[in-house]
């Protein structure tokens, strides 16, 4: 008597059918191909880390979305426990970067100085299941440890950028902004330092609000009606291109840190100069991003056709020490693997390049030398750059070479033993 | 003040360097290259799974082995808990055959008939820490599910010594058996069916104690002695090519099903004349591999410079009925992906066709436009198809020229702005 076994995937997460495979090992191979001819390298950490890691606040809110794994053995005492920690000792990873860390931190050693590292893997987050958005997803980080200098911001979004164009992407937008520009506007127009994080987070709203609503919101919380217009005033006047830098570094004096704008003028300029494809680069001051771990230059790419971002990133320059105790200039860029992945289903993307797909069907009970002949007909074929597949013959051949035909088998050969 | 992270990976997990990792990503890029030019198609599913399915005993010992996933919110009720999968609703994946029967038991309307899966994937088992074993490891399974047909064995065994071929392995040997033969061999020699696991576990013990070691511990386990004789002078004298076979064909007579013989002729004929790289292929009446889910053919790959197997599969034609209450024919082939990757790395196999590597060195604050030609040219060596690193000059630039020569970049270019 069979078993009854579950069917469907664990709640949340998802099988993931042939058609779509296509696409997600096309985009790791053009992910890697172009990753490392911008000079990252491959590196990998466990699925699974330590609950101390994963609990330390680095994450921020990501803690109540950790999948927690049960000690095993004499370590798990049931009886005993009170609290969930008491039970488990390791956790499935939330991102990539607390791993990163961790292994940079292990390893600094024995890794190249700066470090440019390149992981692909899946995260876990138990958050509400909703349409598009799954409990394991696929991440795809680019980092550049030991390089403080602009020359990491460039060279991460050159190559983000550059892996976009050659999926045929069009009309995107590179937005970037400083966090050190953001305090400097803050404090220009009178805010105090405390203040900062719950004024950011309004600001943010900015393109879903409007600037009225923004205004609206601030003043609201109780800020000075005369600090908020002179704030809302600065977002109105300045430019989207290098020369929103120029009238900043001019208006808001030595609010501004010189090298913050100097190093968003080399950053602008250079992408603009180099980039490998068609974008747009939009200097974004109303941008925030949400991780507290930023310390310098944030920056995200959008799309037209695609509410909300596909890729995101920024410098990080003080979440190695965490691990280290030393300081380490840390700079990435994560693209939405996931986000990518359904705009192309979409848009009905047909993986370029494709082998030719060949299909033998084999009449039943095909004598042996008959086969032999099939096989070495393959083998030629496959020498010859196709995929090649053999199977038997159906009742209704029909509808089988019309299943095959929509797999995209082109060439499709009937073998009958006296027609071989 | 830096709080104290733990720096290693969880106990029997491991980070993986570049230099490993540029072998694992060229590996797992040959694998679907090769196994897609078969016919066969990528496909995944999470890697947690109901603890259920898990624990249904499909997989025998690996039920002690889960690491298993707490429950989340309100379902996790820690003071009315008396045994762990009160706390538990899932578990990492200990294997790829589990899922796999799920997945195909979930879709199989959705995928073609016979179904050709590639997967490539970690699994993890919390066994006791040892050299060269880890807790996570990959693992990489074809399968072709819905095929009766010794096509099937045919083609999973083409496939996967083509592509161990590929990687310029030599002199490995493919051994092949049947639960039929070794079943057929015990009824002849006299041994009664409930006895034929505990037999079976003796036999599998030949390699290491030899023909009178599984003759002594036959009879200390209280077999008849002419039992016994009968059963060792068969593999004394079958021979380990296709006559053996015919030979068993004979001297078994009807305790040796027809298909079965036939099956095992046509395989071995087949695979011996279309076989795309050399190999021994050997019929080994001793072979028993241990799953208990195996129900026909059985095989595996042994390798002269390695002890132990690289890669084994075998036919399993009841268990997705263990999901669909329908029986489906079923055979796989799964490579030891860590066991070829550790090979690799001591044999100091090296990728072949890597790309050029360039390296170019830039002078401290090296101004804007010279950083501008910099990023033209590399952009010029990407479209050439190298892999390009720019990076700052340092101040022992000989050792970080040797450290960039180590990393494979044969072209360094020291970048001075009156040089450009």
């Amino acid at each position: 008597m069979a078993m009854a076994l579950k069917k469907k995937p664990v709640t949340g997460m998802k099988d993931i059918l042939p058609a779509e495979m296509e696409i997600r090992d096309y985009l790791i191979g053009l992910i890697k191909k172009t990753y490392k001819s911008f000079g990252f390298t491959s590196m990998e950490t466990p699925c699974v880390e330590h609950i101390e890691n994963l609990c330390s606040k680095q994450g921020g809110d990501n803690e109540k979305l950790i999948f927690k794994i049960m000690k095993r053995g004499e370590k798990l005492k049931i009886d005993q426990a009170k609290e969930e920690n008491d039970l488990a000792d390791g956790g499935l990873r939330y991102d990539l970067t607390v791993p990163l860390a961790r292994y940079y931190a292990n390893h600094s050693n024995e890794l190249p100085a700066p470090f440019k590292a390149l992981q692909i893997g899946n995260v876990w987050r138990a958050d509400r299941p909703q349409k598009g958005r799954f409990r394991q997803f696929m991440q795809c980080d680019i980092d550049i440890l030991g390089e403080a200098s602009a020359l990491a911001e460039i060279e991460l979004i050159l190559a983000t950028t550059a892996m976009l164009g050659k999926l045929d992407f069009k009309n995107f937008t590179v937005c970037i902004n400083d966090r050190g520009i953001l305090r400097a506007m803050a404090a220009y127009s009178g805010f105090k330092e405390e203040d900062y994080d719950e004024v950011f987070i309004i600001l943010d709203k900015m393109d879903k609000i409007g600037a009225e609503g923004v205004e609206n919101e601030l003043i609201e919380m109780g800020y000075a009606k005369e600090n908020v217009e002179t704030y809302l005033k600065l977002f109105d006047e300045v430019s989207a291109d290098v020369t929103g830098i120029h009238y900043l570094k001019e208006k808001l004096g030595e609010y501004l840190p010189e090298e913050t704008a100097q190093s968003m003028e080399l950053i602008m300029s250079s992408v603009e100069e180099a980039k490998e494809c068609e974008f747009n680069l939009k200097f974004t001051p109303t941008l925030v991003r949400g991780q507290s771990y930023y310390t310098g230059t944030i920056f995200e790419v959008t799309m037209d056709d695609f509410g909300g971002s596909v890729a995101g990133g920024g410098r990080y320059d003080r979440m190695i020490g965490k691990f280290t105790g030393q300081d380490t200039p840390a700079c990435g860029f994560s693209i939405g693997f996931e986000r990518i992945v359904m705009l192309l289903l979409e848009n009905g993307y047909k993986v370029p390049a494709a082998k030719e797909k060949k299909a033998y069907l084999l009449e039943k009970k095909l004598p042996k030398e008959s086969m032999l002949k099939v096989l070495a007909m393959a083998k030629k074929d496959r020498e010859e750059g196709k995929q090649v597949l053999i199977v038997n013959m159906k009742k209704n051949k029909k509808f089988q070479k019309e299943q095959l035909t929509g797999e995209g088998y082109a060439d499709i050969v009937d073998c009958y033993a006296d027609r071989l």
